[in-house]
C-alpha cells in the first residue's frame, strides 16, 4: 500500500510536495481521478483523489480524514547516544518508528564515540519508516543536545535511565518498572553510549526524576539496547 | 574485552584456528605468557594463558572454565523468512544473537521473496555477534528448509506462529501467550514474509500445535517482527 505526506493542506484539498508529486505522478504513473491516501504527519490520514496531476505540484482533494491512523496509546521518547557508525543509528530509528515512537533526541555524552551528528538522513529514513509502516505521524528526530541539557530539561510522567554499572540507586528492570506505569504515560527513555553513561550523569538524571533500569543480563550494543527499549513499551501496551 | 572462539580443546588444552590465531598474534600482539579468554561455542567460557603464541595455529593453556557463560534461561529457536534484501536478515541474526537465541532457522514459503538463501555470511555474523556480546554459546544457522518441512518436523514446548490475517484460530498476542510458558521452555517462533504465511501453512502450523500469536497494531516488517518477537521472550524472562 503506497502512501504519500504532505503537511499541507487547505480546506478540501491537500498539496503535495516537488519530490511526493514526482513520485506520485512519474514513477508510480497516478493520473486525476485516481484515489490516493496521504498522511499529514500529525495523525491523520487522509483518503483522497488526484485532481491536478501536475508532477512537479499535485493537488489532491480530500474525500475522508482519519485522525490518530496507525497510532500507540502512549507517548515515547527516546534520548540515544549516536553510534560511531552512522548506519546503526539509522537501523534503530528505521525500527523505532516502525515499533512506534513520537521523539528521538540524539544526546552526546562525556564517554560518547561521536560528538557531532547530523539528523537529515535520520529524519528522511523516519519519512519512509512511518509511510512504510503505514503511520500517520511523523516521529520528531531532533539536532544533537548534550546529555546535561537533555536531562535538565526533561519532563513527562515516565522517565527511564538505562546503564550498565551499579550505581548508588538500585536499578530495576525495564519490565518491572514499566508494569507500574499507568495507561497513556508519556515516558522518556535513555540509552547510553558503549562507554555507558558515566557516574556524573547517572547521578544528575536520577536527581532529575529519571528512574534507574537495566534491560536484563544480556550485553546489547548501544543500538540495541534503544530497539530493546522502545519494544519494551510497545510489548507492555499490546495485552 | 576480546574472545576468543575454538571448539577444539584437548586435555587442559585449547588449539586456535588459522583466522582467531592470526587475529590473536598478529592484529591483537599477544605473546607467551598472555592471558586470553576463550569460548568454546558450546557455552564454556575458558580463562587461558598462551603458551605457543604460532601466528597460524595458537595454544592456550586452560585456567578456569566457566560453564553457561552468558547464556539464557530458555532455548530459542526462530524460523524466519528470508527477506529479499540480505542486509536486513543479516541485521535481525546479529541482533537475535545478541539478545538471545539459541537456532535460526531460514524458512522458504509459498510468498517468500527470497527462494534460495545461503547461510554463510550469517554464521559469520552470528559468530561475531556472540563474540561482541560476551556470549559462550553459538547459536546454530541452518540451512533453508520449506515452511512445510520446519512444520512437520518442529518439536519443543511452545511453538508460536506469527501472522497478519484473520484466520480460522483467533490470535492472541505474544505476551498473553508466553505469560503462560512454563521456566526454562523449549520455544519456536515463526514469522513470514512481507507478504505473510498462506492460510494452508497457517492451518499446518495450528494441525501441528503451533499457536496463532500476533505481535501487536504495528505493521512490521519481517527482520522487526523476527526481533521483536525474539525480544518479547527475553524480556518476558527478565523479571
Amino acid at each position: 500500500m503506497e502512501i504519500f505526506f504532505s503537511a499541507d493542506t487547505g480546506g478540501n484539498l491537500v498539496f503535495l510536495g516537488e519530490e511526493e508529486s514526482a513520485h506520485c505522478v512519474r514513477v508510480l504513473r497516478h493520473r486525476s481521478g485516481d484515489e490516493i491516501t496521504v498522511v499529514d504527519g500529525e495523525g491523520t490520514m487522509m483518503r483522497c483523489r488526484l485532481k491536478d496531476d501536475s508532477p512537479k505540484g499535485a493537488t489532491a482533494e480530500i474525500l475522508e480524514r482519519h485522525p490518530g491512523w496507525g497510532g500507540h496509546p502512549y507517548r515515547l521518547t527516546m534520548a540515544v547516544c549516536p553510534t560511531k557508525n552512522n548506519d546503526r543509528f539509522e537501523w534503530f530509528v528505521e525500527k523505532a518508528v516502525e515499533i512506534g515512537v513520537d521523539v528521538i533526541v540524539p544526546v552526546i555524552g562525556e564517554r560518547s564515540e561521536r560528538k557531532v551528528f547530523k539528523p537529515e538522513r535520520s529524519r528522511k529514513i523516519a519519512l519512509s519508516a512511518m509511510k512504510q509502516s503505514l503511520k500517520a505521524r511523523l516521529p520528531r528526530i531532533e539536532g544533537p543536545t548534550s546529555v546535561k541539557d537533555f536531562i535538565i530539561t526533561s519532563s513527562g510522567d515516565l522517565k527511564l535511565i538505562c546503564y550498565c554499572f551499579e550505581g548508588e540507586t538500585t536499578r530495576r528492570s525495564i519490565e518491572e518498572v514499566l508494569a507500574e506505569a499507568t495507561e497513556g504515560a508519556d515516558i522518556t527513555i535513555m540509552i547510553g553510549p558503549e562507554g555507558d553513561f558515566s557516574p556524573e550523569e547517572a547521578r544528575l538524571a536520577v536527581g532529575n526524576g529519571f528512574i534507574p533500569v537495566h534491560l536484563g543480563p544480556s550485553r546489547l550494543r548501544t543500538e540495541t539496547a534503544a530497539v530493546t527499549a522502545a519494544t519494551a513499551v510497545y510489548l507492555h501496551h499490546i495485552g
